[in-house]
């Protein structure tokens, strides 16, 4: 009723974004309108473009706009230790980190019966299969820590460890930065448990 | 280097936009991959519809998909009386409040010499066109609360009294639910000043 059909349509789909409520959406239509023609038609066509070319790397699951992604393309990079994640964007967090240099498998989930989540409904079975193909040294599961992604490197590290390769766990501790004063008791007793000599 | 090409492509339009960051412009991105292709084009057709179908309306200056806005074309309002606001989106607060009846005129801007902005720059010589051709009585000035707002119901006040139209400013003063204690001196100023008998 108060906004011309175009760019009510533009503020419902702003609004369906995540974080977005309507007076921020209103805010974000209205800046469309002013902003220039080109910007406008490669946002659109970023939308678009992102959505249809991008696939999941056939190889490890991570996002890609060719076949094999980037990292598993790479002849530079360490094919015996594999780090298992949940999700494309703790790929790009690790790769900013600029420290690891073997490869990737993204789990895309946790396993996590509260949201009716099982095994088979993550990207385990073409991690095993990885594992027969591979000549794979080191397993580092690199979940979340919290009780879903607990639970699955838990799952995980029992299928792998039996085939004898190396399973290891991120540590859990207390943030680089962080007050011990305001940690939490279960990161306190993990970063009592995980101590190391000096 | 981190991102595939689409998705950064994506996460830089998402970073154009007022009030979204880096962090947040990655957030979205990532959901929009997420979501159905369906809702991804009707976004994309929405930003490039709204930038292409909208235009302002030839006789307010109000945004439109149509040569004369749905408040200048409606039969049922009162064309003695004209709101005189900075920006379509002010048309809009108006509209919500559903007791105005007159019609509006969009100045699209303020007179701001700090900005470079003056009289020449903002909507006002079809303001005075519309005063010459239809019948109006009042000139409602709803020009922001601030300086440049101020200075630009000045200016058209001034322009327009010498015809004999009632030139009238909307009202400064405390904000209905404010508390007195937390009012700036400027505003209280202003209620008191323009106290009415009860």
């Amino acid at each position: 009723m108060y906004y011309p059909e175009p760019i009510s349509k533009l503020i419902d789909s702003f609004m369906k974004l995540p974080g977005i409520g309507p007076k921020t959406a209103v805010r974000l239509a209205f800046y469309v309108l002013n902003m220039k023609d080109d910007d406008v038609l490669n946002f659109a066509n970023a939308l678009v473009n992102a959505k249809r070319e991008l696939t999941h790397c056939s190889i490890c699951g991570h996002i890609t706009d060719k076949e094999v992604c980037a990292v598993c393309s790479d002849p530079h990079r360490d094919e015996s230790i594999i780090c298992v994640v949940e999700d494309p964007k703790d790929v790009i967090a690790m790769e900013k980190m600029k420290e690891f240099n073997g490869k990737y498998h993204v789990l895309h989930g946790a396993i996590s019966p509260m949201d009716g989540i099982g095994p088979e409904d993550i990207n385990v079975p073409d991690l095993l299969n990885r594992l027969k193909d591979e000549e794979v040294k080191e397993i580092i599961l690199a979940t979340n820590a919290n009780i879903e992604g607990e639970a699955t490197a838990m799952y995980i590290s029992r299928l792998v460890k039996p085939s004898g390769i190396r399973t290891t766990r991120i540590a859990h501790g207390l943030p680089v930065g962080g007050d011990l004063e305001y940690a939490d008791e279960v990161t306190l007793s993990r970063a009592l448990e995980g101590r190391r000599e000096l």
